[in-house]
Parts: C-alpha cells; structure tokens; sequence
C-alpha cells in the first residue's frame, strides 16, 4: 500500500521538468505536507543500470500555501535522465516518489523519465529580454496622439529607463482602440503612415529602445476586406471559410450569426485561424511589419482563444528570420500551456497585478499569503517564461493601481498613504523577476477608473505630474539596470512579518545576492539582520546610499511604507 | 488565510480539462485527503458576468492512491469556460478552488478558465481506432520470416479476430531486428520487396485489417547513405548536419564521436530531426510508404527522444493527406506531453503492462493497488489518447507475459496456475478501454525471457500450440467486438475484496453498462450482487452464456482465476 503521509505533485514535464540549459534540467516538487523535509532526487542516464543513481540535494523554495516547493538542478548524462525523489521528514521517516507512485518502496515508486534535452530548448528567448523595462502606450492618448507625437518622447522615455516600447494597436481601424482591424497593412491615418513607424523605431533604436506592436489576429474588425466580403456575397464569398459563419446571408443585426470576439461583438467577426489560407495572412502580416519597420516584437491579443498551432507555426516561421523577436501573449490567466517554448516567450502577468494589488492597494493580504502567491504563480511556468514576462501592475484594460490604492487599505487614510502604497509597489515590481512593464503616465501619477478612465490623455504638464513618483521609478530603473542580480538572479523569500506587514526577499545569483525589505504599514519597523551576508563588513542600502556596519546583531529601523535595498 | 484540508490540484489544461466533442469539455480533479466528498463545478461562459455560474455535480471516479478522481462533463457555452469548484465535506465544511488557489473565500480563490475549445480540438483519432484489435508482428520470425509468408498468414489473424497489424521495421537493414535502417525507401531484400509489402497491405485489407509499420527516426544505422558520407567526408560531407558530431574525422571505435541511440551504439548514429533537409527527408519517408503501399499508420520508435517540433509537424503532414492514419507513438513511460492532440494519437502502453504484470503476473499488488494504478495511468491522458493506446502484455522488448507468471505468483504452484493468471490478464486486457495488442505467439502460449528468447519463431505446428487459450483469445475479441461497451465506454471501479484477491469493474456509456469481475486467486468466491442492474429481470454471463436471475440478493460462485461478463 501506498505511504500517504505527504502527497506530492510532480510530472516529467513543464513545468515541472524543463531545460536550462544544454544537458541541464530544473526539477520542481510540489510538497503537500511538510516544511521541514529533506528531499534528494537521485538521477542517473536514462540507459544505466539501476543502482547507479547519484544523489542531488533539493533546495526548499518556500511555501504556495497548500504545498512546498522544492527545487533541484540536475546535470544529465548525455541529455537523457531518469530520476526519483527520496523524502524524508525530521523522524527519519522516508517515502520515495517516482513515475508510478509514493511507496515506502524504491522498485514499486519506479522512476521519472525525461528522455532527452533537445539542442535547440535552451534559452530561447531573446538576449535582450532579461534586463528589459517595458513601457506601455496607448497612442491616441499618448504626445499628440499620433506616431509623430510618440518619436518625440523618445527622449523622456530614454530619461526614464525604459529599453523596450508596447503599443496597443496602430493599424487601420474605426474605433480609438483599433481593436477591430480594417487594414492589417496599413498604419491609421489617425497616427500617421509607414514612413512615420519607420522615423519612430529608427528614433527609439537609436535610443537604445525598443518597440513591440500588437497584433489582433483572434478577430478582425467588420470592416477588414474579407469580412466585408462575406458580409456582400455570403456563400458565394472566396473568404467565408476565414470566419465562423453559422449560416447565409450573414447578419449583423438584430445578432451577429458568426462567432465574435466576446459577447456577441458583431463588429469583431472572430477569424478562423484553422483555414491555412487566413493563417498564412496573418503570418505574412506579422513578417512584414518586422521586415519593413524593423520592430522588434509583437504583443498578441486576446492569444488565449486563438489555436495554439496557430501560434507554433507564427513562433516557428517569426524566429527563424529573426530569433530576437520578443513574442508576448496576451493570456489574462494562467497560461502555461502557451509558455513551454513552442508558442511566446512571456506573457501579460495578470495573475502577478492581482497578487500585488491585493497586497499593496487592497491590502486584503499579508506578507505570508502574498509570497505564497508569488510562488505559486512563478512555479506555473519554467525560468525562461518567467524571465520574459510583461510584469503589470496595470494596463488599459484595468483601473490605474493609483486609483486601485485610493480605494483599498486597511482603513488608514487612503488618500493619505495611497502614493506611498505605490511606491512599495513599483519598488516591488522593480526588484521582482521578469520584465517590469510601466502603463503610460502611471510613472506621474495618472488615476482613474476600468476603461475608458484608464485611457485618459497621459499628463505632460509637469505641475500635474507627480514628479516624485517619476524619479522614484527613475532610480527604481537605474538600479534595476545596474545590477544583474536584479535582471537575472533568482527570487527567494527570506522572510514575513505577518503581524508588523514587513517581508524581505532576495535575488540571488552565483556570485552575489541583494536583500530587498519593504514596509508595508503605517508604522516604523525595527529590523534585526543577523549577518545575512558574512562576506561584508559594510553593507549599503543602495536606495538612500546609507551604509549600515554588518555586525552580529544588526537593527535597521523602515520607515512607515519604506524599503530597503541592501547590498 | 488558505484552508489545507483538502489538497487538490487542476489545471486547466490537459489531462485536467480537454475536449471531449464540440463546445464540451471534460474537467479533472485530484483531491488529496477526502472519500466521501460532494464536489460541484460552477460554470459560466468566461464573458458572462460573475454570479451567472451553474452547478454540475462531479462525479468521483475512485481513488488512484494518493488522491482521489473527481470528473465531470461541461457543455460550454459560445466554447469558452470559466468555473470554480466547490468540494464540501459531511459535516458541511467546504472550500472553493481556483486559479487563484484554495479558500474559504469564493472571490479569493478565484476562476480557472478554459479560454476557447478549437474546432478541430474534438475527435482527431482515427474513426477506426476504438473498436480496433491490435497483433504485433516481429516479421523476421513469423511465417517463413518474409512479407509473403505474413500474408498467408492473413486469413490466421482474421480467424483470430485481429483488426490491426503493427509490424516491427522491415526497411533496409544489416540486423535482423533492423532498428538501424540502411536504406528508408526499401523494403530489406530478406524479407520481400514494394510489391510483396503492397501485396501484403492489400490482402490485409481485403480481410478488413489495417497494416502498421515501424518507423526509426531517432537514429538511423551506420550503413545510412548519409552516415557513410560523413564517415568517409568528414566536415565536408553535406550531410554532417544530419547528425550530432562532436568533432572530426568521424570515427566509431574506440569510442563513437557523435550521438547515438542509448550507449554509444556506433551502429545507430541519433539523426538531428532540428536540421530541416532530415526532418524533410524523414517525412517525405512516411508519406512515401502510405502513398506507395497504402499503409494505415505509423508506431514510431523511441518517440520520446526525439524532438516534440518534429512531431508536431509530423503529424501535421501526415494527417493532411490523411487523417485516418493511426500514429502510435513507442514510450515506455508517462507520455501526457506526446499525446495531447498535436503528436501522436496514442502510446504503447507499458505504465499499463506493469500494473498487469504487478497483479496478475507476479501478484505483488492486490485489487486496490492494482484498480488505484489504473485509475493513476488513465488519468495521466485525455480520453481519446485512452482511446487509441496500445494495450500490452509484452512486446518485442519484454519477457513474454506467460513467462513473467511462471516466475510470479503468491507462493502456489506457479506452473499449474500460470496459464489460469495469463487467462485473467487477457481477459482484463480486453475488456478494458483502448487497443488491445497482441504479441505475436502469445495466444499459442509461447514463452521466453527478454531479447532474444521472446523473439523466437512463431510457433505454428497446432501439436505446440496451447489451443485453449488460442480459443480464449478468440472468444474475447468477438465479445469486444460484439458490444460497443467494450469499445467505447468508460471504465469504472466497481468492488474490490482486497483479502479474497477479487475486483469488478464497469465499462458504461450512456444506454448501456457491463459487468466485469475477475477472480484472481486459487479459491472460489462468492459474490454478492444487490441488483447491479435494475433494469434486467435476468443476466447473463456472456463467457459462459449461462443466465443469471437478477433477484435482490444475488449470489454467484466465480470459480479460481475465474471471470464473469456479466449482460
């Protein structure tokens, strides 16, 4: 009979099993039960004998709430592993788990099998995307509103820090939003031409900056050509098998007969990516926009509900002209099955915004649950997908965080503490994994409500600007861009005060390791370091510039919603 | 903070949620910690507001062990889901589960979402597959070891009750396994040639069997023309991308310098399926042989070592041209991440032959165990690769079945039971879902321990023959052929008596249910039926057709390795 003392969760396979890097594997375990255990996973190549695995120590990551985490990296023998797991608790007490169960047994547990490490699965997202700050526009709102308008703020967004460029939809469409495609070809009129892309992406590279586009291929716009031809000839119509139509003549009104974006969008006709002739279209489009503009990316819409060989064909043919192409899906949930390395390389993390805005806005969690769901959500994907992600804490398609902190906290003055509930946030976000994203004008201080208010003109007048907030990110920027061990290195919980509402965390890498603190609560805190780092005798917090003596038993006092960052 | 009560896990992605038809979806849930649970599905179209979810009961499939199954069937609405579970205990204590994780609190716990069904997700096995009947063939071996002497033997496999032939590779080859093909686009000259396979195909399907052969793509031999090449040109051969070479000149002794199959096999040189002319070549193979020969599928050898992409695009060309062809991939292990629609439409299933030879064989594990790693394996896949597995005993790689229950068993007379045991796995083997597959000669009890001994040649001379258990193989596969249960419904637990080594189980679709019950001890047992069916005023066993009054209390005699089939 099997030992259920522990249950645990593991799978040969993304993202419990993942390459990173030639003949090495990451494993995770997911623990149900126990803090304090030992697990090792003993590993041997695939075609050895048994008997003759070797024993790794696993790493316990921390806790997702209903189970541990714990972590190991193998080396494999010729790519090729087969593994299990030995866990024991502080008792001595032991259970194995392998492929066919947890057993008291070693030969009834069996053993996990990852076959072989494929050449090309190792880092596969692009160089520049560690590192990388992100910077959402929306352009109708953003300089002049046109693509001209946009060039011209190169400057401030060099100023600011920011490296790579996302701006919602720039083609031919009726709408403001331009989420309803007319001319996947051509620039709106609106903001400009093709000349003024070029001027633009010219400007921000030689700033240093890149720029991604969006592209809506889970729908067109009702105006898009095709469309407009089924909408003329029906059935007679060379495109009808470009959409979902459920029968002739197709209609609009009083509801659409085809599927639609949404809830009956009639002007959002949902393409049918299934038909090889529309997806070659789209994939031509997507080609032709990094080939003429030279951008350096593509953000996909609503990418959740569009077939995912769709987008394993779109990966394969836009990496092989250019591997560097950045490709984010825009996936509002959970979206592990579109980050294993066949479809996009990161994706727009909602899941990270509601953990923060629970935490910093609402503060409807403490430091315990909230690391627990930083470590949840991280264990859903493998390092490269979370290394890539557009890290939010706000987008067109939500309230402004500012405005979200207004409303929430734990009955302070919320106008009061509001900035300062950001600023922990934006510090937070600065100093987390991934790839921080900015939405327009939250960098001054910009409020408002779900669409349209989060879509309001971005404030240029600097005595409406917050000016304070914009440099607090502005050095958020610069040390995340100065030090690697933010852009690279691994994020681990150190520790929670669930009480007092003060956790720290670090970032680690092989050679370094920086301890983040921050404050979530009205009041001072009084740390006690008991030399984290042995190596030093002085440390600094790079945020003031405050250099603390690393003795034994180190008080550190954080201001009310202060930080530190300790190096 | 989160309730721990019951550890649960989902995804909502396969094999937790997939498709099983148009707009319905099937959804998976593990339970950690609970028997006796109601668990409900509250579900919505993912656009519809909150507060708009409907209930559908979940049912619970049985425990696997370690967690207990919980499944239920959702028609989505426009194909998109969001839902939440609801899991709540006797005594009215509950929790919710979400994306968001386990809570008391229905809003923190948040919605997982299936985003959109796609259209061509539901049913992509081939229509011919459930209902199917599977014999492997090791050509070398059986009737006069050449293709014409296999299709004499056409009218022996029909009289079996044999649907499908899978024979193991007959290309060009030095060995005689040829797993290290020479020549893809030739039939090997030992065996026959274009005419004798096309001969062979087409007098098989004249007797309604489908042909499947084997296809080496992981590596290919020495005597490969375009291993030879390298062999001979070193760095300028123009085929030195076809391979993984470490350096040059290419040597094969002491020491191969370049990848292969398993342990420095010099004679099987790993192909690299990531350089596009190979993987042109290798498909341009598979397409030569159904086009040539009409051939009706392909098992692919060690499948799991090859590239995933390959497969994807495999599968892609394959099916286009025809998507009946059955593609079966050969993974000895847990194989979810082949088989989720996009590579394979089933495995060879060796998770299963060990829970058979763990209970059967070698009686290691009991009723519970043995349903509990059914319940396990079944859970591991989606329906439809369920549906198109490989069912084993044994194969070319295995000691044969009758042997493992010579060696095995509980202490008795191994000898004199063994033939009884291996009556009982055939039994469960064909009443169970999937794709039986015979292995050539073990319905004439033939014996032997792993490569070599479980390749010898077929025996045919009826005098060696176990003529029994021929006519016992027989009967089965026309039962399973005569009632679609068999072929198409689901598998239930039904009982186990853990101390007297009997089990029954239930294959079930929406009109029909049947009763199965297996007796795998030394002693007769008597089983109480309390009116399974409440429908029948009598039953019959469709083994022995001996008619069973189905009063309140039933009870029947069910002899040593026994089995009822109850109707």
């Amino acid at each position: 009979m099997m030992s259920h003392k522990w249950f645990m969760v593991h799978a040969s396979e993304d993202p419990f099993a993942f390459p990173v890097g030639e003949g090495t594997l990451k494993l995770r375990l997911f623990v149900q039960g126990g803090r304090s255990l030992i697990c090792t996973v003993l590993h041997a190549d695939r075609y050895d004998s048994p008997g003759s695995e070797l024993p790794t120590p696993m790493e316990r990551i921390g806790s997702a709430g209903a189970y541990e985490i714990y972590e190991a990296i193998l080396e494999t023998a010729a790519r090729r592993s087969r593994y299990l797991f030995h866990v024991a608790g502080e008792a001595g007490e032991f259970v194995w788990f392998g492929e066919r169960g947890i057993s008291g047994n070693r030969e009834r547990a069996g053993s996990f099998q990852y076959a072989y490490i494929h050449h090309p699965e190792a880092l596969k997202i692009p160089s520049w995307a560690p590192g990388s700050v992100a910077y959402q526009i929306y352009p109708s709102s953003y300089h002049q509103g046109h693509l001209q308008g946009i060039s011209a703020k190169i400057p401030y967004l060099q100023e600011l820090g920011v490296t790579t460029v996302y701006m919602t939809p720039i083609f031919a469409s009726p709408s403001e939003h331009k989420y309803n495609t007319s001319d996947y070809y051509s620039v709106d009129p609106a903001f400009g031409d093709l000349h003024d892309l070029k001027e633009l992406v010219n400007h921000a590279h030689a700033h240093g900056i890149k720029v991604i586009l969006d592209a809506v291929f889970n729908h067109s716009g009702d105006t898009f050509f095709a469309f407009r031809d089924v909408l003329e000839k029906g059935e007679a119509s060379a495109y009808k098998d470009w959409f979902f139509l459920r029968d002739y003549p197709v209609v609009q009104t009083p509801a659409p007969n085809y599927e639609t974006f949404a809830k009956a969008e009639a002007h959002m006709p949902k393409l049918n990516l299934n038909h090889p002739e529309t997806a070659d279209y789209m994939i031509a489009v997507a080609k032709y926009w990094v080939r003429e503009a030279g951008i350096d990316g593509w953000r996909l819409d609503v990418a959740n509900e569009v077939n995912p060989q769709f987008w394993t064909r779109f990966r394969q043919e836009l990496k092989a002209s250019n591997p560097e192409l950045l490709l984010i899906g825009e996936i509002m949930h959970a979206s592990g099955p579109w980050l294993r390395g066949d479809q996009f390389d990161g994706g727009m993390n909602y899941l990270l915004r509601d953990d923060m805005l629970e935490f910093f806005a609402a503060q409807s969690t403490g430091p315990v649950q909230f690391m627990e769901q930083l470590l949840h959500h991280e264990a859903l994907y493998n390092d490269q997908a979370n290394t890539a992600m557009f890290q939010l804490i706000g987008s067109h398609d939500t309230l402004r965080f500012l405005t979200a902190c207004k409303q929430g906290g734990r009955g302070w003055d919320h106008e009061h503490t509001a900035v300062r509930r950001m600023r922990l946030a934006v510090f937070f976000q600065m100093t987390y994994i991934g790839i921080p994203m900015i939405y327009y004008g939250d960098e001054v201080g910009m409020e408002g409500a779900t669409d349209p208010h989060c879509r309001k003109p971005m404030i240029w007048e600097e005595q409406h600007q917050n000016t304070g907030l914009q440099q607090w990110y502005r050095k958020l920027i610069d040390l995340r861009k100065s030090y690697e061990v933010l852009q690279k290195g691994s994020f681990r919980p150190w520790f929670t005060d669930e009480h007092r509402n003060v956790l720290g965390y670090l970032r680690r890498n092989e050679q370094d390791k920086m301890g983040l603190i921050l404050n979530n609560s009205p009041n001072p805190y009084h740390l006690e370091l008991c030399r984290y780092r042995t190596d030093k005798n002085v440390l600094t917090d790079l945020l003031s510039g405050m250099t603390i003596r690393n003795t034994d038993r180190l008080i550190v006092e954080i201001e009310p919603f202060g930080c530190l960052m300790l190096w």
